[in-house]
């Protein structure tokens, strides 16, 4: 048996998620389909993280168990020709046979987009969160993001009706960033909240991104993301922000 | 009469051009339509150019005569409300009674994109032309652009079948770019040609892109742009590249 390591991007908008359900497509279904048919035989695929459905990722991380001989190169572009544009296989590796694709990430790193401005560019409608103005105040939002960093109880910022068995978190880094983009109007700011950590529960960035945008507009002061955290309260933090600002930039090992 | 001068964003992938057709959505289409739903009469709105099908608009301009006494920023906030996403009203000028968005034009920038990885991001699929690798050489491609700027005959580098009266076009700058892009893999290189000049011919753009990758595929030398150009013959330019990686950036008056 080979074990491969798969690294994907995939444009989330049309999918129920990463994975596999009984209705719609999903981006572990696609996959295991495609590389069902090398096999001849039902393959499985462990994604690093569950992406919700309409959350995008650049550098999710699965792994696979094969038996066929085809080389790398061969197989990314096999397997690329068989998927939908939407979703693309960018690299793979061969790993040993224990590697595993969730259990053993030692950090994951996710982008949440912010689109502040009135008009809404079309290039970026299915990429971001649309916050019309005001402006939001981005040193409160940078200063309350920081205030996450470190292990933490992220019981206040988890998807209600969710009992893991643990809601401690390390977050590694926790950053926003105001960045020039690429297609942009120049009336409008592209706002990038950046977070990497050895886990996330579900909802969790888009929970905390929702937060900061209550910060931003000024709302609350950046301090009162601690006191969120430390209530362990979901009714506390700002609103679970959309889906489709949420990429799933990286997995480290 | 106020003339008004918008200035629109739009996706090209779903339209069948700027111009009103009888068939399919156009942008010329869908603005004069949700102008007249304000005047409660026909409104003509007189584009900057005409974008081909699939083609895109960061910055295109046009004008149109309404009699509404709507301030800007409700025009421009009810426009965007009738519009679909994929179009957009970024700003509304109020205009002299001569100001004509064709005729008045001094420049206009087009940007065309080049996705050169194996594996293309399913974020940029509908907004370059993806050229696999081996690399483009983008030192011979930047050279050879550079030797259509100025005031030069330019039926080399036309839609066979289209008789302007004139060939002649001054252009003003050409020049490739290699970008680091917002959402690209590293294993890929954006490369954005920019030109600007004072009027084009239908499918110039895509045809100078299409010849200088033919230069960045080594297999002409920079200076055979020339030669294309003083041939005044469409035969021996390079392809016309696809719709859907070209950019109308701006208009200048």
């Amino acid at each position: 048996m080979r074990n491969l390591k798969l690294t994907l991007a995939y444009d989330g908008t049309r999918f129920v998620g990463w994975q596999r359900q009984a209705e719609g497509d999903s981006v572990q279904g696609l996959l295991e389909d495609a590389l069902a048919r090398f096999e001849g035989a039902p393959v499985t695929v462990n994604g690093a993280g569950r992406t919700d459905a309409g959350v995008h990722a650049l550098g999710q991380v699965a792994n696979a168990q094969v038996t066929c001989a085809h080389d790398i190169t061969t197989l990314i572009r096999a397997l690329n020709a068989q998927l939908p544009d939407d979703v693309r296989v960018r690299s793979i590796e061969e790993m040993p046979p224990d590697f595993h694709a969730r259990f053993n990430a030692r950090s994951k790193t996710y982008r949440y987009r912010i689109w502040n401005g009135s008009v809404m560019s079309p290039f970026e409608r299915a990429y971001v969160w649309h916050v019309p103005p005001p402006s939001l105040d981005t040193d409160a939002m940078g200063n309350a993001a920081r205030l996450v960093e470190g292990r933490h109880d992220f019981a206040a910022f988890q998807a209600t009706g969710t009992d893991p068995h643990s809601t401690e978190r390390t977050i590694f880094s926790s950053r926003v960033v105001v960045e020039p983009d690429c297609r942009a109007s120049r009336q409008a700011r592209l706002i990038t909240y950046e977070i990497s950590g050895d886990g996330f529960l579900r909802h969790m960035v888009r929970t905390i991104a929702g937060t900061l945008v209550e910060v931003g507009r000024g709302r609350y002061a950046s301090a009162w993301i601690a006191e969120v955290l430390a209530s362990r309260s979901r009714a506390r933090a700002g609103r679970t922000a959309p889906a489709e600002g949420l990429f799933l930039v990286k997995v480290d090992y």
